[in-house]
């Protein structure tokens, strides 16, 4: 046997070092060449084998335990069926029915989806965004992007198409599937006021999301709209999107403003925290003080009282970022869209007319 | 120039072919040795360059858009530091708090998972482990695994370190974390007998999974071991954990036990089921009856009543799992662990004594 050379060594070692059995050994093993058994293992290229040649290629990769490399597939390709999702916090149900409907999309397209987990922290963000860059993820959609947030220039850097889901992003950066906060907002205030409510105050979501500031914004709007104050003091910012950044939110506005009889909350989970503020001080939800919510995350119709609460399309959003990040992979220099979907009141037990003022 | 060998134009064609920065490029770009670039940029090793040094790489790095190989990380290492996770249903609540204790351990030794949502499905969960592992994942935690299920022994063929976690595995196959079911039952069943409750009825989970299964056995024992009647009659299985299996189970037991008080439900869901058909007969919980659930899920204390039911550990499940994963990742020949955490009962609103008898 002639010596390797060193280009053949250094091949030869970096084969054995992973140790991973491969399409030859596949190939050798069922007695056909490479490119059949490529062909018996793709779902699209199967129909140019016989199906006795599939199914003897098929039982061979089985027993050998034989997975197709992506990275080897990628190069060929240049594609690995593969989009990383970063969600900003898992334990908000309203991100499960988003992911069924990216994973939905996906599927269809014959891509998976790979999910991380952030927490909410900037740098564990960054640091998943490089991991899955590194796998050679098709694309990313980003459903944790904050105002200024350096994610997707990053992505832009790294040449991977981004989309941006619920949460959108500075303008123009890079397509995005939101809802139309301005409308829903809107329409929370007008039940509201529909109720009788005049003194309606805001807790608001971090003004660093756009949901935050959207929402703030639409808010203030709304109840200028109707001839009804509309200040600073009738809003206070929760940190974070969870109930218990909503408690001292809701404290302080119930201080301020002793005559409140109506909260429009920026999520689901702030309305929580303002019945938990509210039943705190022995106040009802709704006699004392009504409150919407927005989102209708599952599980709001359970609540004691069921949230009134502005219902997003929360799977119809996930299907749609699929739809238009798949776009952009097979065709990066796509204009860029801004999605907005439309949202819809859903009126239950949390809102009621305001207390009858008793005259001394 | 001398010509390139057929090995070398083969390695020349596929690093073009990638079109990605390498770690060449950035050793060039900032005039150091690639070796230098590789410990600047690892945690672990940047104290082996200057400051001054370390700063220019990363600078350098981070304006090419160099991004590590996993991949060729994992020849050298043969690790790529990722664990790949299957849930069954991201859309029950149980399951974040349980991803979120696996982060936090995994993260404290440098690794991270990367999940998929399986959505019950075999043909899906069997897919997700095939991609994860051609992304050479180290490991796989496993929240899927039904009775007689091949993931295991996929994993096994593959040479994947895999343990389980919530649903237990066929004996012996693989390391698990799950909860004393038999103990948090037993719990539910004596409170309710403490209560005064006789004609107690149990909604099941699918036979096909451990939990389902045990849960059901252990209802059966709890019942005889305290002289109550104990036969099927007094058990429906719903076909999966979530609500709406929950409902025609409830109806089921309703139909066939008149007399019936109490219902002990196998998951918070399927207690929500519960609470669902009794509403539809004009039935109060805990008036009529009383309902518990398992799990002791996020928002359980939310509910229309407050849900009794038996908590386990979610967030310490998560952390033991990642743990013995990542021993076993080490040891591969490390001996098989069945841990089982203690469950706790968590008394709310949904359980009363029962309705007073009236005799006419």
């Amino acid at each position: 046997m002639p010596q390797a050379t060193p280009a053949e060594f250094s091949l030869r070692r970096c084969i054995m070092a992973t140790k991973r059995v491969t399409i030859q050994d596949v190939a050798r093993a069922a007695r056909v060449h490479a490119s059949t058994v490529s062909r018996a293992l793709s779902p699209r290229a199967r129909a140019l084998v016989t199906p006795a040649v599939a199914e003897r290629v098929r039982a061979v990769a089985g027993r050998l335990g034989y997975v197709p490399d992506p990275v080897a597939a990628g190069l060929r390709t240049r594609r690995t069926a593969t989009v990383g999702v970063l969600i900003p916090d898992l334990a908000n149900p309203v991100f499960p029915p988003i992911l069924r409907g990216i994973e939905s999309a996906l599927g269809e397209a014959g891509y998976t989806a790979i999910i991380a987990n952030t927490d909410n922290d900037p740098d564990r963000a960054g640091q998943a965004l490089e991991r899955l860059a590194a796998r050679r993820v098709d694309g990313m959609i980003l459903a944790t992007v904050t105002h200024g947030d350096p994610l997707v220039a990053r992505c832009r850097k790294l040449g991977l198409p981004v989309v941006l889901v619920n949460r959108g992003g500075d303008a123009g950066s890079a397509s995005s599937v939101t809802n139309d906060d301005t409308r829903g907002i809107a329409a929370a205030v007008e039940h509201l006021v529909g109720l009788g409510h005049r003194r309606i105050a805001h807790v608001g979501g971090p003004r660093g999301l756009s949901t935050g500031a959207a929402r703030r914004a639409s808010f203030l709007a709304a109840m200028r709209a109707r001839g009804l104050e509309a200040g600073d003091a009738l809003v206070a910012e929760a940190a974070s999107y969870n109930i218990a950044a909503g408690v001292p939110a809701a404290a302080a506005l119930l201080d301020r403003q002793p005559g409140l009889t109506a909260i429009v909350a920026a999520n689901d989970l702030l309305a929580l925290g303002c019945y938990d503020e509210l039943a705190r001080r022995g106040l009802a939800c709704p006699r004392d003080v009504s409150v919407t919510g927005y989102n209708d995350m599952p599980f709001a119709d359970r609540f004691a009282p069921p949230l009134t609460t502005v219902r997003i399309a929360h799977r119809a959003m996930g299907v749609e970022v699929a739809r238009v990040l798949l776009a952009e992979i097979a065709s990066p220099r796509a204009r860029k869209q801004q999605i907005r979907l439309e949202p819809e009141l859903v009126v239950r037990g949390s809102t009621a007319p305001p207390p009858v003022k008793e005259y001394l």
